[in-house]
């Protein structure tokens, strides 16, 4: 992976030792990102660069503004600003417009108008065939991991992977946003043709929120598992959305939330 | 603390020798609330229940739309709702309430209409006298966790500490989202009237993003440190807001990205 999002600064550092250094530090990249449809500024995120298009489209789906590769015209992207050109009688519905100041559920205040606007009425997963072993689930956070160049240089960065049932990994990327990793990955699975994923498994380097629940929803991701804690409603929300939810994936435990049925658990 | 964030779920769990075993599990709290102004909405944010009050008052802070106790007259709280009457001549200025969408900046995706409105353009923290000695400063981690209650049931949730100048712990506030526990602390001080808080210093448990610094600036909080790393937005406002940030404070270690002058670094 590029190292795009890193910026090297001097910091001075407490050693263990008592003594202090002067010396420079990795930090992760935290900078505005405008989308924008056509000339409407629809949302901005505090997004660490790179994958910008990837980003804007992943948010476009996870807003179930978008569902079909073909439903956006053009993407193309500046510094900090991404447009996008929907398709012609692709119409951005007013009701997704409201929401944009919405989204974030998870993250700390949104600008929406309504409790019942954060939920996006997606259609839950469908009956699946998607089913992992748990050697295969066990694998999963060191493959990430060892893709994470950017996490070692800085500790400051999430990690979202998009695996196949094997436990190939398909898709990674990085951001300081927990939500916009996803979004990119997602974003780029939609530019490649590839949703729905309903053979594939999201796995995030943190924990598990509402949002991240929805935004797998979004792209028909049935199994989601997290390094870290899930919260209640991503708990409840995956209940109902036919998700598998795994949480506290550290080898050799886990635990699955809900619809445990798609992990194998008999012997090989 | 009370540990009315935590709700007890039945979870599947593989342990480190292979079985599975069925048993109740603790999860963070994670639901929506709104924030109304009189019969106005303006935000909703997805935290952790309890403090509810504060955490809207924190955020009428860290949004620059009060800056003393007087200027909210009442607040009152539902279940999911906070109803905050400002006081008789106090305006809620348009430019605030544009911004509404706009405010989680560090937390995925904001419904605000350009990157300008992020920043506050709140003043710098004036000379401050408060200084802090290396010792006292390795010694908070401790101190806040041991406060974090919720944390060691359920590894997921975030924790924000206001410490005076000589290590006392004086706020200690959890939530899902560190931003929440953030504004929580803060709403506290400010209901009790103690702002700006020039002599105290801000511990997060996580990272330290831009709006995190942003926060701590609205309340006058001149020194900011973080368990995690810090972005570099975060240390490019330290810098410019004359706020000392400090980072991967695990003692041992620490990093001091802005404004070393607050840390005593003279042996006693």
């Amino acid at each position: 992976m590029k190292q795009s999002g890193i910026d090297s600064q001097k910091i001075i550092r407490r050693k263990p030792d008592g003594e202090l250094e002067y010396l420079p530090d990795d930090l992760t990249i935290e900078d505005p990102l405008e989308i924008r449809i056509g000339r409407r500024a629809l949302a901005t995120t505090m997004r660490t660069p790179g994958h910008d298009e990837e980003l804007a489209a992943g948010f476009l789906v996870s807003e179930a503004i978008v569902r079909k590769r073909q439903e956006i015209a053009k993407i193309a992207s500046g510094r900090n600003t991404v447009i996008i050109n929907l398709a012609a009688g692709v119409k951005l519905k007013l009701n997704s417009a409201r929401r944009f100041g919405t989204i974030s559920s998870s993250c700390g205040i949104c600008g929406k108008e309504s409790i019942d606007a954060i939920r996006q009425n997606l259609p839950a997963i469908r009956s699946s065939n998607i089913r992992i072993d748990i050697d295969t689930l066990l694998s999963l956070p060191a493959v990430l991991r060892k893709q994470q160049g950017d996490f070692a240089r800085t500790g400051g960065i999430h990690a979202a992977g998009i695996f196949d049932s094997i436990g190939e990994l398909k898709i990674v990327r990085e951001d300081i946003g927990r939500h916009n990793a996803v979004d990119k990955a997602i974003g780029r699975a939609f530019l490649d043709g590839l949703l729905p994923l309903n053979r594939h498994l999201l796995l995030v380097s943190g924990r598990a929120s509402f949002e991240i629940m929805q935004k797998a929803l979004a792209a028909g991701i049935p199994i989601v598992a997290a390094v870290s804690a899930p919260s209640t409603l991503a708990v409840s929300f995956a209940r109902e959305s036919n998700q598998t939810l795994i949480g506290f994936l550290r080898p050799p435990s886990f635990n699955v939330y809900s619809h445990i049925e798609r992990v194998i658990l008999e012997g090989k």
